[in-house]
């Protein structure tokens, strides 16, 4: 029966198209959560076209070979990782940015296209490509659109699903789907372009997309504010929402988070005291306004208790700043094993859920350390552990857990850009609730009726 | 059969919560939308709160009865028209604000409450709520959220869909399913929210939202333009979009509206020429930002082709130059009868739009006038007819068809923000496509197997 299938996917999209080695297989089993299961692939396949992803489609829908579809597998929650037996559909051939249309601001690419490229291909005609997730230089934006990626844009500029006008998606009997439109505005019919951006390769698979895009802004200016707590940062990120102002950049780093970047970088933060939280901004709108937006931001941090501010329009200087921010996973992960939570809060509740992690951390004599998106409350607190030390990763993931349970007595959620893949289907059941649950098996049903797409993966059938 | 139900649902809901009486329910029987066929209820059901709700969809379900939900009733597709032996479902007993949380920027809301009383509300806290249909002083938050509502707020802050975060609905089978959340950002399960958005109430009853909310803007300073002709508008449109300026309103009227008002209003202009395009804009950033906006949106209308161009700070003088587009409508309306279009096309096909209306007119024999939400690609075409001249109605229809294969042929969609109803039934399926409306099934059939919410609305099944 599966060498039947190989045959047939061979015979439909070329040999080169099928690999079965077990080495290079396993390269693409897994995505970059450690903690997600993964199975062993019949084959991966590599299509280079629609027509070769409808073929596949058809051949395993045919022979009841589950499909996973996968991008570049930058993904944090297993979302791509293999099923044993499954055929694990690669889509980085479909690379081709189909079209780019400045004067309506929008372009149409295939899911294989790099982010980086996406954004770099927009920018010579002046225009900007939002969605920045941490591993922009190398994700696809067909995994971006699978798990409607974030970033540190978003506090400004919003998700991934916020720029898709429209969608081509292959469905389980092979047909092929277009969602929505050109135009910013419509609503004829259900928003299926809603449906299928996040939902994580298990209704369809993306083979096309027509992205809006806005101009290209300024080169940032950067202010950096150290409060002598997570209390005081927190009441200064409030107050600066409360007030509409809309920064480029809003990111927060804790006390835990610090000392591990002074002592990785050799350097000293100057935030003061121990118990320290940097908040870290940018404004990209240029010159005059991007000064007054941040003299603003930099007066509610000082009547919150900042201990010091420095704002620079310089963006080499702010590149610098920033330097602390970008380098903190390194950091932590040169200190032991890490475990990155991705739980998303109120945005008046980041600093309980930072004095909430320190709890946690107490109660099971681990670190974890908290960094995150303040202007949207998706944080991302890091358990760090000695993965040698016996019994030492059941107390991370207990503490992990903890953190979820936390973001959701706090009014937050499970995940707030990560997505819920392989590996937090559990938490999924539980945020949702019975109806939730059966609402989501209805309409993978309705979609996907053989259970084809990603099986298991977000929730059971 | 249909006597028991009646027992049971005044048994349930009490017997004032149930109106049989023939002139009430035809009062409840339409909407706005004159063209759409409308039928007779069985009865007219107003629960005051969600058990309410929950009981009358389970009767009705047990009893095959089918639900027709509806607002206030200002749509203008006849969605919340009644069928045959329905029941009407109306929300506004459930009027209640639920929570204003200025710290989070957000407000919890039964879909009773009138869009106006919302307003009024969140801006004693500073906030505001942007969707602003033009019925917003009678119009219920519930029915824009079936409609995904938009407005002249459009072009700067999106349209209803953008500040839902979370909903509550009874489903067809009477549970309650709760969508969404109240953080900014999250990625758990499928983007349920933005399914029920717009979905007519085809899929559920909307018995609660939770709305994002935005700093309350200043008070607008008013741009006007004069061009001579469409294209040259057309041409100040896409250079103010790529430019990316954003005025938070920004309108097109057309030659054959501008007489009607001028007419109506006994007064000039000061466009010129008879061919000539009116084009209105806001900023509501406040001072010296507001006039700097307003004059390189001013710099582009002349660099154009614009014959007159106008500013005002004063908020007063900005309301006057706005009549005229405010009046567009009854202007029209006091020449003959109207069948308004609903067409959103790609900024850069506006003139288009307004040409190819004129084409039709000439073709029809009848007056076409353009007014629309320029700064998005939404016109509305208005079809003026006299009514009561042999044939001219069905001259007028086939006008409006025109208008709508136009809007489709210049890349747009055939409603931008009223919604197909049970009117564009068969536009839908042209837009969508075969694969498109067979999807629009399967998702109607797994949440609403028995079609019992407004059925044969938006697609037959």
């Amino acid at each position: 029966m599966s060498n039947a299938l190989l045959g047939r996917l061979r015979a439909d999209l070329g040999a080169d198209a099928v690999v079965t080695d077990p080495d290079v297989m396993a390269s693409y089993a897994r995505d970059q959560m450690p903690l997600a299961p993964a199975g062993r692939p019949l084959a991966v396949v590599l299509p280079d076209d629609v027509e070769g992803v409808r073929a596949a489609v058809r051949a395993c829908a045919e022979a009841t070979v589950p499909i996973v579809p996968r991008g570049a597998g930058s993904g944090l929650s297993g979302a791509a990782n293999a099923v044993d037996g499954c055929v694990v559909l690669v889509m980085t051939k479909l690379d081709r940015i189909v079209e780019i249309d400045p004067a309506d601001r929008l372009a149409v690419v295939q899911p294989g296209v790099v982010n980086q490229a996406l954004r770099d291909a927009v920018a010579k005609h002046g225009l900007f490509y939002p969605p920045d997730p941490s591993s922009y230089d190398w994700c696809t934006v067909g995994g971006n659109l699978a798990t409607n990626a974030g970033g540190l844009c978003c506090v400004k500029y919003g998700v991934t699903a916020d720029f898709v006008l429209g969608l081509e998606v292959v469905l389980a009997d092979g047909s092929v789907l277009r969602t929505g439109r050109r135009t910013v505005k419509g609503v004829a019919g259900y928003d299926l372009t809603r449906l299928f951006v996040g939902s994580e390769g298990t209704l369809g698979v993306i083979t096309e997309a027509t992205l809006a895009l806005r101009p290209l802004p300024q080169a940032p200016a950067t202010l950096v504010a150290a409060f002598p707590s997570a209390v005081s940062a927190g009441t200064a990120v409030s107050r600066i929402v409360r007030d509409g102002l809309v920064p480029s950049l809003m990111e927060v780093m804790d006390a835990t988070t610090i000392r591990a970047v002074q002592d990785y970088l050799h350097t000293d933060l100057g935030t003061g005291s121990d118990s320290g939280t940097l908040l870290l901004c940018q404004s990209d709108t240029g010159g005059a306004q991007a000064i007054a937006e941040l003299e603003a931001v930099e007066r509610i941090c000082a009547d919150a208790g900042a201990e010091m501010t420095y704002q620079t329009g310089d963006p080499a200087e702010g590149d610098l700043l920033m330097k602390a921010r970008r380098v903190a996973h390194s950091a932590l992960e040169s200190t032991g094993s890490c475990m990155t939570d991705d739980v998303c809060v109120p945005r008046t509740r980041i600093a309980d859920l930072i004095t909430g992690c320190e709890r946690i951390a107490d109660d099971t004599g681990l670190t974890v350390a908290v960094v995150g998106h303040a202007g949207d409350g998706n944080m991302h607190p890091t358990v760090v552990y000695d993965a040698t030390a016996d019994g030492e990763f059941d107390r991370a993931r207990r503490a992990f857990d903890a953190i979820l349970d936390l973001g959701l007595s706090l009014g937050g959620t499970i995940t707030g850009e990560h997505g819920v893949g392989k590996f937090k289907q559990d938490w999924l059941a539980r945020e949702i609730g019975p109806v939730g649950l059966d609402v989501h098996r209805r309409l993978k049903r309705a979609l996907d009726p053989d259970n084809l797409f990603n099986p298991g993966s977000m929730f059971s059938m």
